[in-house]
């Protein structure tokens, strides 16, 4: 049986087993309450985001994902939503593990990650960061980027402007 | 010798002691930025903070900072900056220790912990909050607060908006 194939308190468990390999407490209730997000598309596997929300106020939000071994985050963007809102900015810091982003720029010749086979054409960005573990990134607003965790998985600590997830604008369409 | 007669350098040194015990990972070249706070009155045993500042844009801001044991922040509010800016909306979240949090509010009878002898004149506010690790509360724009840790120090993480330290309007007239 695959991730895909459990249950949501099944994968919820799974990912606070990685939060506590970086030594994030979370309270029972908020365990169950951590999002595990598979974009609709049923492979869970291959395509996802699992994530504890601290706060998310109208100005700042701060939470922590987990990106299963090789688990890839689909390529998207935050735009601008209102007149005072440019669109969400975030700073990625890694805790555990090792993420490979892809943000729109200079494209690497070889990349360390390469999007699921059967999405490829769904990924346009691949200018290169590689984040291990106390290292930290800002994606401005307004750019395309997605993300893919190594072998061992990955804990990332996510600090932004507001979250609006409902404003997002995937690649691919089937998100 | 006290903390307060310490080098800047022995006391990040310390602030990254503590940051071990909340499992917190710098770079050795991060220890060096952590920043000492003594307000000014050069008694840091009584009175400071220490803390690291991951990112601070005008958008948001996340630090992990440091009390050291019965060591307290100074009462302060966060005024409005602008028209755009309401003042600073903080959310503490504990990670290691017990924070004592006090603000405006129904103050409490019987505190758990109290400003130095020498400052209570310039401590007002006594609602209180006590945060052990796993804990977080958001403090309101505007509100005065100001907190302590117990006999074992403190490290919290704090989410807010922008962080615009000379904006910060203190209650005791020698900070």
């Amino acid at each position: 049986m695959t991730i895909a194939q459990w249950s949501t308190r099944e994968v919820q468990r799974k990912v606070h087993e990685y939060f506590q390999k970086a030594d994030i407490l979370l309270k029972d209730e908020e365990i169950q309450s951590i999002e595990v997000n598979d974009y609709g598309l049923g492979r869970l596997d291959e395509i996802g985001l699992q994530l504890f929300v601290y706060i998310n106020t109208d100005r700042y939000c701060a939470k922590e994902w987990v990106l299963f071994p090789r688990q890839t985050c689909p390529e998207h963007l935050h735009p601008p939503v209102s007149e005072n809102d440019s669109g969400k900015q975030e700073t990625f810091r890694v805790k555990y593990g090792t993420v490979y982003l892809y943000v729109e720029g200079d494209p690497v010749e070889d990349p360390a990650a390469l999007p699921p086979e059967k999405d490829q054409d769904h990924f346009t960005a691949f200018h290169e960061i590689i984040l291990t573990a106390g290292d930290q990134y800002t994606i401005p607003p307004n750019t395309k980027h997605w993300f893919q965790a190594g072998e061992t998985g990955a804990v990332t600590a996510e600090y932004s402007s507001t979250s609006t997830d409902d404003h997002d604008i995937f690649t691919h369409p089937d998100i």
